[in-house]
């Protein structure tokens, strides 16, 4: 196995949590032509490294990665369809869809009969040029709107497409954001589709943008592992070097894709489906943190979750997305461009993703340090020293607020005992656990809690 | 303990799956007078071993099993009651029922009024004779219609009973099926009562109709016992011989009784209500796959289930029937003869109950052999090499079926890991695990599973 | 630590189960001046010795119990606030309300105007004196109705307390009714504020009239603990000293507060929520043997039972009020006095503790004792001998009842094989547990089953 390794200091040039570097950095990377292996691979992830410290890797081809073969890696130059009329019916350098991805080279003047197996385009959107793949087998093609196509007269076309197949590697990277515990959260992402916005440039643009931000947190409790890969194969390679490393270490991960866009956000459970991950987007959503619908894990369609939750790793790694499964017009299309992909709604879906991992930082079980009896409020600044009508709805003597302070601090008193997380404490109290963290930083501040631990624990531990 | 071996090799002269065979054994075994212990006990065993190769036993009168003592063995020859004017009221050989079973002999000459206490009848039948019995009591008596019962007139009666209780043996018989495995499926059913045919004959020949169809498997899984006992004592006989390797061997097990009639099936939960009989019966009829209620265990009526699941065994047995605990209006009487139970009915529960052997047979827990990522599916044949609008929908290039095969498939191998049951996995398919059968074949065909496995295991052994 | 074992041997001069000796007690009890320290709080526990053997203990200033510090001890002779004309605003001798408890001594004339931030009164009750305590924080002050207050006029006011705070001891008291295992039942009362019915006596009453009852009884399978404390730091200190001798005997426990009025009674489970005293309560509410509601745990408000759930002692301790939480309108004034609350309903209180204690007796795990095969319930002579259709629904030959009682007999030696509570086979019989006892005891009688224990254990035990 060869690594390349191009990890560059971060130089934060551009802050992604700005539109205008987002757009910016939108703009460079979308027309490279991508696939699961090859040129526009490596440069995509080379730029990447200008916004997080990517280590990039490399796995030769012909290796096996489980049940999988790394295939030869592709490289495209150029590609052009002329009609008999020597009209350019599709030119790569017009738009890298037109041809068939990992297309083999050719250099033909065939029929339109003959031709036509050789073409696609989609009746249903004659104004889109389809996006198409043979990865696994020898084809090539050219893919053209539907409207084109249904013009092409009778007569001999010329097809060249200036590619090769050849030995060489497919690629993979990541980033390591040390955190105090070698526990980790996993966040991945794809990076193989060729020029399309929300169906590729979404999710890198996002993580990279989450990257910058908890770069900024003052501590981080968890190691956060930022992964880019191409899709499918690319995890599997990933995890045939790593799995084992995930598999000790994860405490929670999220496949980010399709992430742009004015729909809600939506989480596809783990395969665990009741893991920490699976709990705490439940728990934020149902208490209004978080506006996003839940879907349950299916191995059946989706991303790269299904490769992490594959049995033999079965990891707990959810999927955030706002556009389902293949389930919107421009999906695998020309038109899933930036037009049809608002740029801020990535910003808000790193906000949103913030908001998860502060609260996953958050949760955990905390230890009562003083658990027999109760603890004596007052003399710790928190309860009134006089028992009147007036004084029975107050939390302490200056603050006239109503019971609810207390009564969460009651409640987290009392239940952290090791062994509930403070998730299921917020469940109790009726609120979002993000509503406890500035009460639980009080309690910590005082001495009187101990936590966030990620295991149940005794009390005395 | 006496053990009386008159196994045969099973002729098939007879097979059951057709209605006249069925109706000829029904007409041999009909008038016969059984109890639970003597000479009509013996000779149906007998008659049963030329369809299904019963290894016949004896347990001698006085011998203790468990909280009860084999009874002395009875015997009837004959029977009258005769009129003051010499009218024949009862006859034993016009019909068995007209004897209380195991009444002891009598020659006596009695008024009306003495004769009453010893005449048994049924108000809300008039003209039914009942079924009435005193094993344990030494008791004689008379059953007779109600109509006849109130026509009698004052006067001396001749009754006459020739029946003696002596030492003998009670009688109960298996055959045993050998499986791949040495983990059983029981089906047990009972033979005790006089010429009644839902509540008697529908068992014995639904189980030896059964045995023929296991008969002619390619293969077994399991081993099938077929246990024909006299109801309660015979089965309580039955544990105290074999009970210890039942608990050790059980995978499952039916108590077959009042099979007859055009009512659907019914199955009483085992004991243990989550066994895999419980669980699959349940997924069955759920999943349409069965015509079939359910209804909980319980200790206070139903059949030798009762005994199977008393707490000392608690064996994972539950009940089969369509006429439920004497909730119908023949029960128990001459009524519930031939023309009451329609004999193509037992033909119709012999397939339910292949059914449902067919479904434990493929349950169970599976192992992925390539458990890390996805399985590549079009490697195998599973999946087309193009990915296109086109094909999208496809499980491979030839089949031009909707993707619900290649759903199945992702899901069985995602959960295929020595954890899930398959019934589980249908259930995450929302289909029958009947439904299954071809796939997972083709799946154990290309080696791409291993199973089934009757407990939890790792995905590495 | 300073023990006071003041116990002398049960008098029962009165038997509270009377509604005159009840009332007779209670006349003693409510004039005293109780605080969470003092004479007035000895003094009520000495009253108490003659119904209940009760041993003193006492705690002296100054020790640390947990995160509380016992307090000085507060001495009260006397009080009384003085007009500018001389009348009378508030004295001692007429209510001890009158005076905030824990006050320090004062002697001094002052303006109205200062006067007033040592004044306490309810708007909303104009007619009430108001309940005010400060224990932990040295004040004086006086607690008068507010019509009262309304009509004081400008001028120099004389308020005189004679009080001391001493150094001395905190009092707490238990006594404990043997049984037949050191398996232990609690019965938790507080005895701490001064002249209230509701929310103080009512709490020692029924405690002390159901002490007598339980002496009363012929056997008593548990150990009972009758603890005494003033509320909150007294539980504590309790905790302090006999803590883990509860968490290694305590099987369940109660804490009896505000149990009089004609309110049913109400059940706030313990922070276990399914311990035996929770699913016992809740099954009798359910099952109609108490009428009674229920309420979840909560550290929030509530008396003792919060010390006892503290996480450190998490202690199967539930509460048992018919006023909840200060939920009614006298709550904490002079207002809950006797007319308020009927002493009868005190002994109906005394009649459902006993319920359930009893049936805390009953419940358990049993052993049949003949587990393999049904028990031949003829030999018992719990069953006919003759099967007919006369005798399907009787239990044995003589009883013409239903066949509710044979039901219950089999589905109790079915279940009991040490694994099933009987409080989960009376739910299988849809009855109460109060309505097995007769059964079990003559099942216990025949030798057909043991128990209970209180744990699970095998058929061979």
């Amino acid at each position: 196995m060869i690594e390349t390794d191009t990890a560059r200091s971060l130089q934060n040039l551009f802050d992604l949590d700005q539109l205008e570097s987002m757009e910016h950095l939108f703009d460079r990377l979308f027309p490279l032509c991508r696939s699961i292996t090859g040129p526009g691979l490596r440069e995509t992830l080379q730029i990447l490294t200008e916004f997080i410290p990517l280590q990039i890797f490399g796995v030769p081809t012909g290796e096996q990665v489980y049940d999988w073969k790394v295939p030869k890696e592709w490289r495209i130059y150029g590609a052009r369809l002329t009609a008999p009329d020597g009209e350019v019916i599709a030119d790569f350098t017009q738009h890298n869809l037109h041809v068939l991805n990992y297309s083999v080279p050719v250099d033909e003047t065939l029929e339109l009969e003959q031709l036509q197996t050789h073409l696609h385009s989609l009746p249903q959107l004659p104004d889109a040029i389809p996006y198409v793949t043979s990865y696994y087998k020898e084809r090539w093609g050219f893919c053209i709107p539907h409207s084109v196509r249904e013009q092409l007269k009778p007569g001999k076309y010329h097809a060249k497409i200036d590619s090769e197949l050849v030995d060489g590697e497919l690629n993979y990277a990541h980033a390591i954001l040390p955190g105090e515990s070698s526990e980790e959260i996993l966040i991945s992402t794809y990076v193989c589709h060729p020029s399309m916005a929300n169906n590729e440039l979404s999710g890198p643009l996002t993580a990279a943008g989450l990257y910058q931000r908890l770069k900024k947190w003052n501590k981080r409790r968890f190691t956060y592992r930022f992964v880019f890969v191409p899709e499918t194969i690319g995890s599997i390679a990933y995890l045939h070097r790593f799995g084992q490393e995930l598999k000790q270490n994860l405490y929670s991960g999220l496949v980010v894709t399709c992430v742009g866009g004015h729909e809600s956000l939506s989480f596809k459970h783990s395969r665990r489906e009741d893991a920490p991950i699976d709990q705490m987007i439940s728990h934020l959503a149902q208490n209004n943190s978080l506006e996003l619908r839940e879907r349950p894990f299916t191995p059946n369609y989706g991303s790269d979750e299904r490769q992490y939750g594959s049995p033999g790793f079965n990891l707990p790694v959810g999927q955030i997305s706002r556009k389902l499964d293949g389930g919107y017009k421009e999906y695998h299309t020309s038109l899933d461009n930036k037009e049809n992909m608002p740029l801020n709604t990535l910003l808000d879906s790193v906000d949103q993703l913030e908001t998860i991992l502060k609260a996953l930082e958050f949760d955990g079980y905390y230890v009562n340090q003083s658990p027999y009896g109760e603890v004596k409020l007052d003399r710790h600044g928190l309860y009134p020293d006089m028992n009147s009508h007036q004084t029975r709805s107050k939390s302490n003597n200056e603050v006239i607020d109503s019971r609810q302070q207390l009564n969460r601090i009651l409640t987290i008193l009392n239940y952290c005992d090791g062994e509930h997380r403070m998730l299921e404490i917020a469940e109790k109290c009726k609120c979002s656990v993000i509503d406890l963290i500035p009460i639980v930083q009080l309690l910590l501040d005082k001495g009187l809690l101990k936590g966030p631990y990620s295991m149940k624990r005794g009390l005395d531990s």
